[in-house]
């Protein structure tokens, strides 16, 4: 941040008053202007004895597979946003949405919440964000071509918990790095 | 936002192509701002059969009751953002943190993720932000002076809890308006 999206002066990284970390703040008007993690919210979606997963049309990790997943908007419930990036990403609707994953990404600033839920039909219709929709079995989820380690983690736990046959809350932190030296597709 | 922040343009409220809401463009550099909801993370610290609360000192709601609870930083695990607030306001130690409520509060941009946790010691030192600090046992609880519904319904929610003897992740969606005509206290 270099100007004051208020009124417009410059902006010096400072430790407030009473604060105990630098900010952002006006010399001109001395607003401080925080900068906080993103919640990304995302689906699971499951249909019989499959799951939804779309090919990345854009970067990062452009051709790698993943579960529907964005940034929560403004207004939104958490499974509303699920909701949405079903929606938007494989043209599907996911129903009953569960909290089945919270993942602390730090070094991204990133926080997870991945709901597990129902598609209500297996009729998918990829957007502009997907090079394609599928809906994958356990023996042919392309483990060598997710595109994000929390994904892995996910699916991972997911059919964990299926061959058990109790789904609980899954909690973890991502570390950075695990998938530099990953082959491309 | 008046201003870009990067380049210090006069920003405008527009639909970028290819999205479908409106969002900061600025005018100059055209770099799109977007803004997205807050995550509030707090405890329920537990020392024996007691519940620690802070009566605020701040705005808004100064001198009600709260759990500890505020933004997450950047850098941060949910839990360690818990930890921090429950330091920062009480002066305390709580660890063994579990999810235990997520609740959606829409019409703020916010989501609440509170943990449980257990205190390491009774010994309380309230911070700038605080009145006061103090542990509650259930009879104790101020219910006509908790600062925020979220609040009463965490530990509404804790106390049913604990007394059928299973702690579950709860959520809902926290409606606006239900504090208007509470009497101050």
């Amino acid at each position: 941040m270099n100007y004051c999206p208020e009124c417009g002066g410059p902006v010096a990284r400072q430790v407030p008053s009473g604060d105990d970390r630098p900010r952002d703040v006006c010399t001109s008007c001395h607003r401080i202007h925080y900068q906080n993690p993103k919640l990304v919210v995302g689906a699971l979606p499951e249909w019989r004895d499959r799951i939804l997963l779309c090919r990345r049309a854009i970067a990062p990790r452009a051709d790698y597979w993943t579960l529907p997943a964005g940034y929560l908007e403004n207004g939104e419930t958490a499974a509303e946003g699920a909701q949405r990036e079903t929606r938007e990403e494989a043209g599907a609707h996911v129903t009953d949405l569960a909290p089945f994953g919270l993942f602390d990404l730090p070094h991204v600033n990133q926080i997870y919440l991945m709901f597990r839920g129902r598609l209500t039909s297996p009729a998918l219709a990829p957007g502009p964000e997907s090079h394609a929709a599928a809906l994958f079995t356990e023996a042919e989820i392309p483990w060598n071509r997710l595109a994000f380690t929390v994904i892995e983690d996910t699916l991972k736990c997911y059919f964990a918990d299926r061959t058990r046959g109790r789904f609980t809350l899954h909690t973890g932190r991502i570390a950075p790095g695990r998938w530099v030296d990953r082959a491309p597709p």
